[in-house]
């Protein structure tokens, strides 16, 4: 397992004590990702044990309170348990007032930086970027701006050598980063061995996609298309299309057509209303339509791989 | 029973998935007050069966985040629900201007009105009263200002006369009034018979007395001398006093201390320290100094009688 996604809140406005509102962690390249923070995030990652001190990185959607308002809370008790480390918070530039306010009154001295990343525009923009992976924004189609964001694990920049060729060969040292670098090789004997025969094919990359809230977007289709892992929210049942319409969101008919027409490998469903009693209802209905779907809870856990 | 408390979180600054922060339901001479409102507030509510619909009046005891973060999202959650009913927040002055700017991202139309009731000074203050029941402020000691709340059932107006009394003497109606207002009453034989033989012993009134978050202050006694139930913070166990004094927080033995100075008929104690993991040590070093004491739990619903 290179990677996980831990549902900590699955439900959309109304949250109980079953399902809290959206807030996910990806584990992922030996990155965490906090996505989104829900009311009672704190107390979900206590639950579901993912280490406060693992959390550098917050990507929060949109300024809708079901994915937010879990923030001031988590970092009131980040501040309390002594953090020292930057933290990275990634949101719609008014997320920086929203906080700065709050923190005037829960705390007088944060122990430890903030940096803000505003997240604007309505093109995809990576936001993050290490040695492994990006991230980049997904623009969402919902009542006020909103982004998805897609995890993806980069190419290695040097391919990996077939070890008994080296030895076969006895190709020399200075060789190796070449061929390494995609080069042929030729022998003494002046032969051309394609690279092809001397590297391992290359790894498939890892890659996830988190989709809420979100209307009907079929612009989103060609940036997802191919993912290991498709969260896609599934507000409605079909039933519900006009609310669905009317409010933004998705049924998990509509769910499951962006899945397929992206082939994607797994679709994961969430963001319930408060109406559905059992979200197996919303698979069944996603299912007509792609068959590779789940529909999560809190607590679950999806390997990435 | 007239009344009910119910603990809707008993920890303090860092809630886990077993004790959310502060918040309390009390139930009593049929309104319904929600006591402060830490994260995750909402989602007790409907795990332990309130209904939003019958609270019209939340009491913040202060400004720290652990007190009043459940606010927004319930505030939010009651403007989905469709309420119309004005809602009364009471609290210190700045929460105004929190809950304000919170709700200019949560929501564009709020549906309900709110009616902010700003909590001041240094004296004991009425903050509300109807017929039945007055609440007065007690003020704490903390590191900002912090209030309790001291709910207190009103003597009635008028005594209740002995039904039998009215046939036995046939007592005209004239003088009914009279004697509830606590005249005595004279026979058409000149016969005084003093209202006490006439009219039943008045009723207790019901009263209860939520104290945190406070170091241990004596000024409060005789404010909650003989109240039914006092809830007092009892943060840390009695080893670690020192840690109490420095965060202006109380120990077990100091919160039974003041049950036992005020002489009151049941002592609860909550707000328990993270390091806490079983809160019946610190009921027990309570006991050693008053009898009457629980330890509260979530879900707990203490009677009050």
């Amino acid at each position: 397992m290179q990677g996980s996604l831990t549902i900590l809140g699955c439900n959309s406005a109304l949250p109980t004590s079953e399902r809290f509102s959206t807030a996910q962690v990806l584990q992922m390249l030996g990155r965490v990702f906090l996505i989104d923070c829900a009311e009672g995030t704190q107390i979900q990652l206590r639950k579901f044990k993912v280490r406060f001190t693992s959390i550098d990185h917050i990507l929060i959607s949109h300024l809708h309170g079901d994915h937010y308002l879990g923030l001031f809370g988590l970092l009131s008790s980040f501040n309390l348990l002594g953090r020292k480390k930057t933290l990275n918070i990634y949101g719609p530039p008014e997320l920086k007032e929203l906080v700065t306010f709050q923190l005037k009154y829960i705390e007088a001295n944060l122990l430890f930086k903030i940096e803000f990343h505003a997240i604007t525009g309505k093109e995809p923009r990576i936001i993050f970027e290490d040695k492994r992976l990006t991230i980049e924004t997904i623009p969402l189609k919902h009542r006020i701006p909103t982004y998805g964001f897609l995890f993806r694990e980069k190419k290695p920049e040097w391919l990996n050598i077939k070890k008994e060729k080296i030895a076969e060969l006895n190709i020399p040292l200075r060789e190796i980063v070449n061929i390494k670098k995609g080069a042929d090789y030729t022998t003494d004997e002046g032969v051309v061995i394609p690279n092809q025969e001397l590297t391992l094919p290359p790894k498939k990359q890892l890659s996830y996609a988190f989709c809420s809230d979100t209307a009907y977007n079929e612009k989103i289709v060609e940036q997802v298309t191919g993912v290991d892992l498709l969260y896609h929210e599934a507000t409605f049942p079909d039933e519900l299309l006009a609310r669905a319409k009317e409010t933004f969101h998705s049924t998990a008919s509509q769910a499951a057509t962006i899945a397929s027409k992206a082939n994607v490998k797994l679709l994961a469903i969430g963001h319930y209303s408060a109406r559905i009693t059992n979200p197996r209802t919303l698979e069944k209905e996603a299912k007509e339509i792609f068959e590779n779907v789940i529909a999560v809870h809190d607590g679950m856990v999806i390997p990435l791989s």
